[in-house]
């Protein structure tokens, strides 16, 4: 592409000529109807352009079936070469031949039998729109020499690059490579603990075959067609910083840094205020799935800047898992930190999903089965409420180890790195109360005092007891607590979106959180419809009508927990928050008379529309 | 005081025509066994030096029952200082005649009959620990001139600065004016809402007759005494740094701020360091009272460098509430921000405090009980269990407007100013978890989607049904749960305490929270004791046997609660943590095989001492 007499069809002769693949003149496609309006001084408009522009595309993809080919156009606008790539934004390179105004003009006027007014050219300059993910080569260079750059970077260079070779990081690369592209692997070298990661794992995998694989940051860097795209998979917090200081020298114009870790969504903002002032795009990816999602497909969540998005969307959405209509998991969220909030939400709700896992667990111990037991009761709720985590909490109960089952001898002390952490600040923040996160969080941390958990329990010797119960009731319970769960995650979503004015759709959310990542439910799958209605799921008929018939169950089966002393937080807490959302006139009257009372901090009155704020000498 | 040669008695005596009170000179005042012992030209020591310094106390006590005196004396040591202002830290004004070795020497050489070596006035100069809070005048001046110095700065001065006339700045600086303090106030002039506060506020209290009023801010810092003590009463956050920066100009080195706001605790850190770089003292102070506790005597929290506190102790502390013991419920807490730390904490306990109580409200309004019957009950309650907030909820619910009760008429929406939202992220943070606190904010978030709660309540038509219920199980319930809320506010102060490297020491904080505060209670009292022995208030045999007999109740009651649809989540709350608390196994070991399934996140198992992290293929 170009504009016209930059040199587009004597470069691409040669080039074709260098790879052996066919060239096409785009300009002898136009139908008879665009001749004869050239042909009478007619200048074309953008609608005359669309159907030549579909025949080019049509072209290039029936070539591509063969084997490939070059077609020169100039291709001025963004929406003319969206119609040429459709469909093969992937495949196809853009080349863009560039030159000031006064090189190409004095080139034009040099040659024979060719004729352009300076106004002519200034109006295709006028007109062109820079492509953002093109290779641009300067037609001051020899054509040999432009020929052989061009080569180089398309035989050579890998189109996206992957820094950092964790269990993340290694099944996005094989995931990456799986899917066709090519690609350059990255991770640093240190003495005893990291060595040859990155040759020994290309050697590991067949589908790794063509990726580069790096430990020097410059080479990494240099390896890869511009405009670079290189997606950190390193740990989140200060090491995403040195990664970021470590590439920014060998960086340039318009290259994309995706960061695929699991980073602070403030952080984010941050990072890509810092790298605009180095002219570096920046977008911030939340990436679920665990090892084997990342591998097979997992849920991307990207946040930042749309445009900055488009350049890396072919290789996310190509990776993703694909949704029930085998579109992907992968969606554009909104802006700044967005792609990494609700990264962080999603793992807020996976963290009261498996806490709920774990209380049924508990509360099936207590009332006598054994792990195989359990995972029998688990299998058969699948067909009224399958999820990724019940299948895995299935396989985990039923694992032996020797005698006995594995679970049994797992210490019980809950890790956590860092999101459930935040989504509970978060929460606090924005005013949304996700208290079921907060409680899996809390759950976790009390598990943690093992040492005292231990005293504790011989100091004031409580044991919960056995009790009668029917696992029907523990189904229902567990369905009840999922909904108030899955609403307290996407209110908080819904709030964020307000407080930070992302525009957020939370049912494209739910979509593509029904495959590939943790969350994955039936349940999930349901909430795309009741979210196309209203963003509260609680407003909505289906959810309604299941959370009353559900209601009596959890009321029994947590006013069982608490009184045969079984810590149930999560089911406990999900009542108790339905009960509170839905009463009309709450205790928050005294906590209001109080604060004036002590700290004259003043109320309202239900007597006085006008919402004055009132004061009592109250003693 | 001064070095040898200073011309402390000239001036003295000059100072005593002036203000027309007696001189004393010190050195008339050594006993005959130190006359020996310097005749024989020996020096004196430290211990022959007690009595004298004693002696000299003793006049100044005895002196100011009449009136005043001034007494010369080099006074060097911080240590003879001490004694000599023993008792009377807050009469006593130090003024320091200060001026160079060469300065001094020079003058001393001029006098007749006077001799001292360059060795003995170096040895002078050696011996001298600067004073922070005297007045300093440099001997160069004109004796008139020094005199004019010191009667303008005594006569004129205040003592201690108060900023900002909100609710509690008024309150702390009645407070101040009724102890004797001369203090200046200052208020901002603000067209239509903020007209003439400050002289408007004098004008209507006779204590403070003697107070200086400004609304200009140099005028206000030009009006005390060096070193300045100025204590911030202004909203926390950034309207405090912005009137930081507006007194900056006006001070001088040594002064001391004092934010008495509920400032942030890591904000407090930051400025602490900021003001250092300025040579301006910075001190973080907790004041919980509410309108009335600040004029009473309040409960004060002060934290920081430990020098900088001495230097306004004599004003904290006679301005703080008395406990039991008589002894000011003021206590220095720690360094950097411990003191607003150690007050949000108390926020967050005075968060649960007020649900807890809220939730008594509601339980026994749903079994049937008007707002008197709540208030007799609780009035019995007061023998076992009487708290500040006790008090105040039975005065608001007989509180009467018109036929109704007050309370029936305030919008039940409650409001919160930020100390219970940042102890929830602290707890967060720091992995300590106070849950009880998360849940009461939660709470309040709730109370707060009114419009939301009207839906729900008409869409899930749930409505908490009359039950049966024994008041004695309402208040045993709340007494339990009263225990875990003080439990795990404590925890969380210990845990902050080995994070951040301060020496907490608990038993004094339960003690300065015994009076002034809004979470004094007999039970808090009760726990100095307790936290004598240990940090963990329920490792103690007293609380432990509470708990073992108030158990069955709070089961009973939140077993009830949760079957006829009410929501308690505070007493819910506390029941489940202490059963996940006394949990021998909880199931956080079904949580780490989930985590080691999906994200190869490790575990560590029960028959492996060593602590290694294990990984299991589990599908």
């Amino acid at each position: 592409m170009g504009v016209s007499g930059c040199g587009k069809s004597t470069i691409g002769k040669l080039l074709s000529e260098e790879l052996n693949i066919p060239f096409f003149d785009g300009d002898d496609f136009h139908p008879q109807s665009n001749i004869d309006k050239m042909s009478n001084g007619a200048p074309l408009n953008d609608e005359d352009r669309r159907g030549w522009l579909v025949t080019l595309n049509e072209l290039a993809k029936k070539q591509l079936q063969e084997n490939s080919c070059i077609i020169v156009c100039s291709a001025l606008k963004t929406s003319y070469r969206a119609i040429l790539g459709t469909d093969i934004q992937r495949q196809a390179k853009w080349v863009h031949l560039t030159g000031s105004f006064e090189q190409i003009f004095e080139r034009l006027n040099q040659r024979e039998n060719h004729f352009m007014t300076s106004d002519m050219l200034r109006s295709q300059f006028d007109t062109l729109e820079q492509p953002e993910d093109a290779l641009l080569v300067n037609i001051g260079l020899k054509p040999e020499e432009i020929v052989e750059k061009i080569t180089k970077e398309i035989d050579m260079k890998s189109e996206f690059g992957l820094f950092g070779l964790g269990v993340m990081g290694k099944s996005l690369s094989r995931n990456l490579a799986q899917k066709g592209f090519k690609i350059s692997v990255f991770n640093r070298e240190a003495k005893g603990t990291e060595e040859d990661v990155a040759i020994n794992f290309k050697n590991a995998h067949k589908e790794l075959e063509l990726a580069q694989p790096f430990s020097n940051i410059e080479a990494f860097v240099n390896s890869l067609q511009t405009p670079r795209r290189i997606m950190l998979m390193v740990n989140a917090g200060k090491i995403t910083d040195m990664v970021i200081e470590d590439l920014i020298p060998f960086l340039s114009y318009g290259d994309v840094l995706i960061d695929g870790g699991n980073s602070n969504y403030l952080k984010t903002k941050e990072r890509y205020d810092y790298l605009k002032s180095k002219n570096i795009h920046f977008i911030g990816v939340g990436v679920s799935g665990g090892e084997e999602g990342a591998l097979k497909g997992p849920s991307i969540m990207p946040g930042g800047n749309k445009e900055t998005y488009n350049l890396v969307k072919p290789y996310l959405e190509s990776i993703a898992a694909k949704d029930a209509n085998n579109l992907p998991c992968c969606t554009y969220i909104g802006e700044e930190g967005s792609g990494h909030f609700v990264k962080m939400v999603h793992n807020g709700i996976e963290y009261v999903e498996m806490q709920l896992l774990a209380e049924v667990y508990t509360i099936l111990k207590t009332i006598g089965k054994n792990p195989d037991e359990i995972a029998d009761i688990l299998e058969s709720w699948k067909p009224k409420t399958d999820s990724y985590l019940l299948g895995i909490t299935i396989d985990i109960l039923r694992k032996k180890d020797g005698d006995d089952w594995l679970v049994n001898k797992i210490v019980d002390k809950a890790g956590n790195k860092g999101t459930g952490n935040w989504t509970t600040i978060a929460t606090a923040q924005l005013g949304a109360p996700s208290t079921l996160i907060a409680s899996a969080l809390f759950a976790r941390y009390t598990s943690f005092y093992k040492e005292e958990r231990l005293q504790a329990s011989e100091n004031f010797n409580i044991k919960p007891s056995s009790f009668n119960l029917k696992t029907e009731d523990v189904l229902k319970g567990y369905q009840f607590a999922r909904i108030i769960n899955h609403y307290q995650g996407l209110k908080l979503i819904s709030e964020a979106g307000k407080a930070y004015d992302w525009e957020l759709n939370l049912n494209e959310i739910a979509r593509i959180w029904t495959n590939g990542c943790i969350i994955k439910s039936d349940f999930m799958a349901e909430l795309i419809l009741v979210l196309k209605e209203d963003d509260n799921i609680l407003k909505h008929k289906i959810i309604i009508n299941q959370v009353k018939s559900l209601k009596p169950s959890i009321n029994k089966l947590v006013s069982q927990c608490v009184l045969n002393e079984l810590a149930v937080p999560c089911l406990s807490e999900s009542v108790n928050f339905l009960n509170g959302y839905t009463t009309t006139n709450s205790s928050a009257n005294i906590i209001q008379a109080q604060r004036d009372y002590f700290g004259a901090h003043t109320y309202q009155r239900t007597d006085d529309d006008s919402g004055k704020f009132h004061h009592t000498n109250w003693n």
